[in-house]
């Protein structure tokens, strides 16, 4: 079959013929219909400080198929799997738990103790087929299609964000960088409790995007984001929650500053190497809640996600703006750094 | 002044002329701008046994001004009064509380250990003028009309309410009983977190309100509403909400039903008297939460409605459905039973 | 091997002799080393409405060995188990999940939309062998005994009354019942949040052990227990939590009134039937909260509890009063009615 | 009177003869009875970086008496004071919160927008007399010493730090830091729902402390505390919780290994500027949660606080280890950088 693979350590990837592979008692395989290109897949095809860091801590193994986000169709089954069948049309959570560490069994599964990521610690999507682990393959509901099941891994970021949040009615919430993640979370945020999304960036394009998903965006190259903001929350003092999704460690000068007084910050992108904070002006003093976040809640993000969508107040594939055939997924890559949405990389004679 | 009065125990009200207060040293004198008509002003009104049991409660005296929702202009201030000032805009919490107790000095004042009730321990606001407690006077943000500021104290009732139920993004929440603080509860579910509202009544002309506000109404003489609840929320078992507003004994025995496993309930409307609860069958084994709500939290509900309606996505308005005349009260009170949802009492000369 | 059952409807039980079970593919065999007689069990025996409403609600087949409170060591394991090994020792939850439901998907597996309960719908662990389905086997950490491991199942109900009660620090909890799960609750209470506790029965037996485990006892034949609850709570006007351990409809008289207003009340007692309340009055204008309990969190409560003990903080066997061998069965059930803590049943020979 | 001042800038302070304060019509004048030396009080004597950040921040005004901690007697009451009466025992909260800001009326006053400092942007209380504004003046409970009433403000901060710990049963808790606000930190977990409490810090004199009060403790300079840490917590992999009370820059680079994944870390200590943070490897991957601390809630903290003292529960005076006469106040101050908990500093001729 066709895979979209990187070899070994370095830049780029090549679409080449790999070996179908084979379900282990407890797998499935499926057939590949939608897969969207992640900042991790990015990372990993750019070889930088980011994707480098990434593939040690997963320990990747070359050559190694990229994609984890994606959906499909289960055409072979396992001989332990009990809860899938052949036919059944799914989409895969990417982090895999081990099932038996304290985290596993308290509902922390997304953060094992000993958590494997798809894509990175074994092979992704970016083929004909891929493997699924029964314990995490999601069924997808019958009015999603299979590009919205492709964004369900993604969106599911965005919809933790807004659930770590805990957004009170009335609420005004920054989202700080306007990329994929930060898009998304701007669509969640409106099907929300929150009364004003600030939307911050450098990007115009991105920007023009956050306004139609109805945020007021904000120019950090030619406004001053914190007075902006304070100007839109005068009474509190600042926005309420601020959530970080740029991942660029400037956005560390400004975050805590846009929040009033014991606001909340939620950080989804992931500055490289050392930030430097003021912690006592910053954090103790401003009195601020902050919470990391890595991955969706297994399974409560993707119940939360889906029920929005399936009611209609969530369209993820708005965030969508380009489409590309599996064998063009060098393409894909470029675009992704010269301006887009979210991309999505589909089987190839499809498009 | 002319004033809305019930002069002694009995069903009825008369309009006449009375004495207009002066303000004490911690209070403010208001000219009344709007009232609305709340639930307990027509308790009392027609002696029922909700409206006895209330007069009894707040231990009144004879005779009694009506009303406590309501909006107007300061025109004189009490010696003391340092926060607000004459031409100052205002509505007011109508749950007088003492400041010193335990729950007053724990955030819990709208609940005080020794509280007075606006428009029932002492005279209200169906007047032209009436008194306002300065630490219970809420100044009107600029973009809230008299009008809307009449809704506030009811419309906080129904803020408290999805506060308190602390939606998660994607639940289905199902209001029960359509009365004004049903559909208020509605309009302001519709701007959260909810994927899914469901509205109960036997009322057509109510459901028809609830089904424009963006609920799915269920006609419950007509429909098996358990039933109805459960084939939209099949997957869960059940709503993962129920507010229940109506206050009629027989909710009683739906609601928990309505619910799914581990489900919700915040209950708001008061049924009159004991209410027979299977509660091993109902809260036990379904591992049901349940909140009574009774009146807004000082401040935090005000500025949560506040900012919903400051950016324009909570509109009270929408509820009203008639006005009337100060003068024409019994009227109003009339028009009550006959089918309406909220309805406004204005100064006389002014319709 | 031996065994006590119940041989069909109607009062008592049988110790006979019955075919040692054989474990399935994800089963496995466990020698019982402890069991604890539960309530269930003596509605069971002595057939009662609870008994027989227990009975039909987990469609009970006949004969049914009882008992569902035990530790042992597994002895076989069933071909697809991979988490658990013969030597082991071992607990067991006895709320029987489906794995698949909404609630087993989304952290509320202890309410499963299609549960099985341990000993009702299945046969249990009065006997020398019993069955564990591997999903609800739970590894007896190194320092707890088989006695203690035969606590974990109750002393995991009392656990999860407290951790829903989100005690704050230097609150007062009334544990209204001093039975087994009251006087565990009491235990665990004590190594917790709270500043007091008042424990409310009419047995001296057992209020005596209350108050040897460091509550203050109220006897309710002989006090009035709302009186002397706000005698030691005057400035908050009653106790912040109340838990419900008695089951008694007459508890429904006076529990909510021991609350402060917007206080909490769990209920773990199951009253047979309908209980009448005044549900304005008592719950909505009270401001309360209200949850209602059944069963353990699975595996968060299983956590709390044994991390607790392995501190030394909480000693389960102090609510140990009788030990019998299993051939002892009845005089077991019958010393339970006339004054008891927790009854132990231990293999034969082995006291 | 005499009173303990600080001329201006620099270091040091006199003990000198100043004018009794007289108190406006909110206030109150209060007879120092005793008061308790606090690293801010420390930092405006040496005139260190955090003493003269802290003065820049509240804008102190030369001459300043110094002291906030601190408990006595009513004397004298300004006109407009309801609450409070000549002859009540007191202590107070030293954050002096402005009553209108969004934070004051949204129960968020220890922060507020417009914040004084009692003892830094007013005069404070190492003096015979003191003033006490109204609003934030607490009546000591009857079974509370003078004493104890001048550790109500530091006790309030270590009580804060264990309420937004939220400590959940069966927890381990590592307090970072053996200074005062650690060891009153140890002193009320104790009180509570953690299963285990590890201290850490390089001093030998307070870590003896800490074992007294039922820490296990661990000397940064003798042990690896990030394994000292995992060893205690094996199956967790980490602390459920930290409590950073040190301030000290160092301890960013091993607080966050200290956390399970999925932790809590509270920061009570201020460092003193800029430290480094690994945000995506520290925070973000591990899913931490991060709470910074400023003041007691109030009056929450107090209530809690005084009801576990109440009961019994916690003895605040356990860390005390050194009093003075308030004309030794330069030694007191010495005392602290030798090797101290807390320092009391009492009325002159009363030891």
């Amino acid at each position: 079959m066709r895979a979209v693979v990187k070899t070994g350590p370095g830049p780029g990837v090549v679409c080449m013929d790999v070996e179908r592979p084979k379900p282990k008692l407890d797998e499935v395989l499926i057939r590949v219909h939608a897969s969207a290109v992640c900042g991790t897949d990015l990372g990993l095809y750019r070889w930088n400080a980011g994707g480098q860091s990434f593939a040690g801590k997963f320990q990747v193994k070359w050559p190694l198929t990229l994609g984890h986000e994606f959906s499909g169709v289960i055409v072979e089954t396992g001989a332990e799997v009990k809860d899938h069948h052949v036919g059944e049309r799914v989409s895969l959570e990417t982090h895999l738990p081990c099932g038996k560490c304290f985290n596993c069994l308290n509902d922390m599964a997304h953060n094992c103790m000993d958590m494997g990521a798809y894509g990175t610690s074994c092979n992704g999507s970016f083929a004909e087929y891929a493997i699924g682990p029964a314990n995490v393959v999601f069924t997808l509901p019958d009015g999603i299609s299979f590009e919205e099941g492709a964004l369900l891994e993604p969106g599911g970021v965005a919809m933790r964000a807004v659930d770590e949040a805990a957004v009170l009615p009335g609420e005004t919430v920054v989202v700080n960088g306007c990329g994929p993640i930060g898009l998304l979370t701007i669509l969640i945020l409106r099907a929300g409790n929150a009364a004003q999304i600030i939307a911050a960036d450098m990007d115009e394009y991105r920007l023009k995007m956050a306004e139609r998903f109805g945020a007021v965006a904000v120019n950090i190259k030619e406004q001053d984001v914190v007075s902006e903001v304070r100007k839109r929350t005068a009474f509190r003092g600042g926005a309420d929650v601020v959530i970080e999704t740029s991942g660029a460690p400037a956005a560390y000068q400004v975050i805590f500053r846009m929040l009033r007084l014991e606001g909340r910050l939620i950080t989804v992108g992931h500055p490289g190497g050392e930030v430097s904070v003021n912690w006592m002006e910053d954090i103790n003093l401003r009195g601020l809640s902050v919470k990391g976040i890595f991955g969706r809640r297994i399974w409560r993000t993707w119940y939360q996600l889906t029920s929005l969508m399936a009611a209609g107040r969530v369209r993820l594939l708005d965030v969508v703006t380009h489409r590309y055939q599996m064998s063009q997924a060098e393409e894909a890559f470029e675009q992704a750094g010269k301006g887009a949405g979210k991309i999505l990389l589909l089987p190839d004679n499809t498009i």
